[in-house]
């Protein structure tokens, strides 16, 4: 099969890879049908997170199963299936706390398997795996695909800030997963949601999702913005959905005392001033977001065409061209680029 | 009147000062009946904190009210009231949703007030002050001293660590908040509940009010501990009552992903990495205990002896004594010393 792997920054190749077998008794072995950039990959792209070279990049997928390990149950060749970038048995104590991002024989798909490529081998399939009720229709597999990680993860971000009816929500970062945290907050019952972005085309979609204004100051004028429209308190609810210093203290600088931020931006050199925090009176919850609690639930609202959550690719290519997807998204071109094996 | 202030690091004086009187329309006076020397108040007598020079003491007090001010409505002369270290107006948004402590009025009576003293000016005192049914027995004052702070900060960190039935709870720190989070997570219905101390006195003091274990290992050592006790995992609920950077690491790594950690220790030089915090996938929230949400529940239930948190006074002085107080408490002599004017 072929795949893509990682050999330094900025160098992305696509080329000849063993395929992926069975290993354990519990794997599974998909067809990737669609699969994508995420803005973490960008990280290691830019020579800002250590990897290991070649490294095999991808870790959002939807596909066909072509062969389960013994072991499978619920699995079967043939399914339509989406799945986390966190693998989970979801049977531990830790996953039936909703928490299988940090199941206790969970990995991280990213770092071993990579899914931008033809095929993918999945661990723990019955505990990740979700199959979808049928073969979908090919409109709706972007948003399935948007399941799979990025609405998933903006989702977690919404939940993890307390975000409900009668809330004022903000949202920072205009990235997919931001935007999708927009998409969340208006499905989960916000009052306002309010997306901080400066680019046009983001800003529609943030509207399009569901928020009721945009601001587009950043750090101390973006909080001074936030609490000249919140009566000076400050939001109930911030989703930080970029990982940066600047993004964090901004979060926790616009949330009221008492309120709540969700931190799902993958978190790169924050250093967090305890005094700060402990004067903030904030509950702060965030990670790496367990998809797979809330799979069932998107993939249903998916199937209802409920949601939309994949009008967040303005991009499709060949995943051949994976190369120039990356470039797309590090300049910013692309929101998430759809990739087709 | 005779009040405390702190001159200088370990220089506190009890001394002639000017009676208070009533400033704002809102305003009571109490005569104090009893008052205390907080955990927090060693901060600046050891000089690691900054504070004005000389700084009037004292935070905690249950008095009776000797005059109000125009506007006062719910408390009168003659009541006998429990107020906060924190005094809100108990009506605008902040306080509504529970966060006292963090009122739009609200200010900390430690900075200018002092109760360590004969006389106080509470302001707001109707939002601030929570009268008692009656006059209390004598023997009740100390649980109602307590219920002013330290049992409502020990509550509050069980709160926000998410305490309930069926739950494992950590608790780090063996002064009078941590020994009143063991209290409060006993009465909150935690199954299990696991106090680190290595002092014998407050080891019997937390069986008494409800652990079930208790460690002496502390920093990575407590972390690995607290891993074997809760099958690897991590505790559910971990209350962080000291304040230090090692305190704060401790109950986060002795967190399970997706559980809580409630910190109500004062955080001094406490710098958190995001990274850790972002992977470890818990809940933090703390801060000033905004103790008002629970006054009316723990005098309640101080009222009908269903608890005793007046325990954590094993030390009590004529208030003229003060300066014995705070070396006694320094020195860890004693857990908690309270004052009689």
């Amino acid at each position: 099969m072929r795949g893509t792997l990682l050999y330094g920054p900025r160098d992305v190749r696509f080329e000849e890879r063993e395929d992926p077998k069975i290993i354990e008794p519990t794997d599974a072995i998909i067809r990737i049908v669609a699969t994508c950039v995420c803005g973490s990959d960008l990280w290691p792209y830019r020579g800002l997170e250590p990897f290991s070279q070649p490294q095999p990049m991808g870790h959002e997928y939807v596909g066909v199963v072509e062969d389960v390990g013994s072991e499978v149950k619920n699995i079967k060749a043939g399914d339509f299936v989406v799945g986390s970038f966190a693998t989970s048995d979801n049977t531990c104590e830790i996953c039936r706390a909703g928490y299988q991002s940090r199941c206790v024989h969970g990995e991280f798909v990213s770092q071993t398997i990579g899914t931008q490529a033809e095929l993918a081998r999945i661990p723990l399939a019955d505990g990740t795996l979700v199959a979808t009720p049928g073969r979908p229709d090919e409109n709706l597999i972007p948003s399935l695909l948007a399941a799979s990680d990025v609405l998933g993860t903006g989702w977690f971000g919404a939940v993890a800030a307390d975000v409900g009816p009668g809330k004022t929500v903000v949202v920072i970062g205009d990235g997919a997963v931001g935007l999708l945290a927009v998409l969340a907050s208006k499905q989960l019952g916000a009052e306002r949601i309010i997306a901080m972005s400066r680019h046009p085309k983001r800003q529609e979609l943030a509207r399009e999702f569901g928020a009721t204004e945009i601001v587009t100051e950043r750090g101390d004028a973006g909080v001074e913005k936030i609490k000249e429209l919140t009566d000076g308190l400050g939001a109930h609810s911030v989703i930080e959905a970029v990982g940066t210093q600047e993004a964090m203290l901004q979060a926790i600088r616009s949330t009221r005392p008492g309120g709540s931020v969700g931190y799902v931006g993958v978190s790169h050199d924050v250093k967090l001033d305890g005094d700060e925090l402990f004067f903030s009176e904030i509950h702060l919850h965030g990670g790496p977001a367990p998809v797979r609690r809330f799979l069932p639930d998107l993939i249903d609202r998916i199937w209802k065409r409920q949601i939309n959550p994949g009008k967040v690719f303005d991009m499709q290519l060949p995943l051949a061209q994976v190369a120039e997807a990356y470039r797309a998204m590090d300049e910013r071109r692309a929101i998430k680029a759809l990739l087709w094996p």
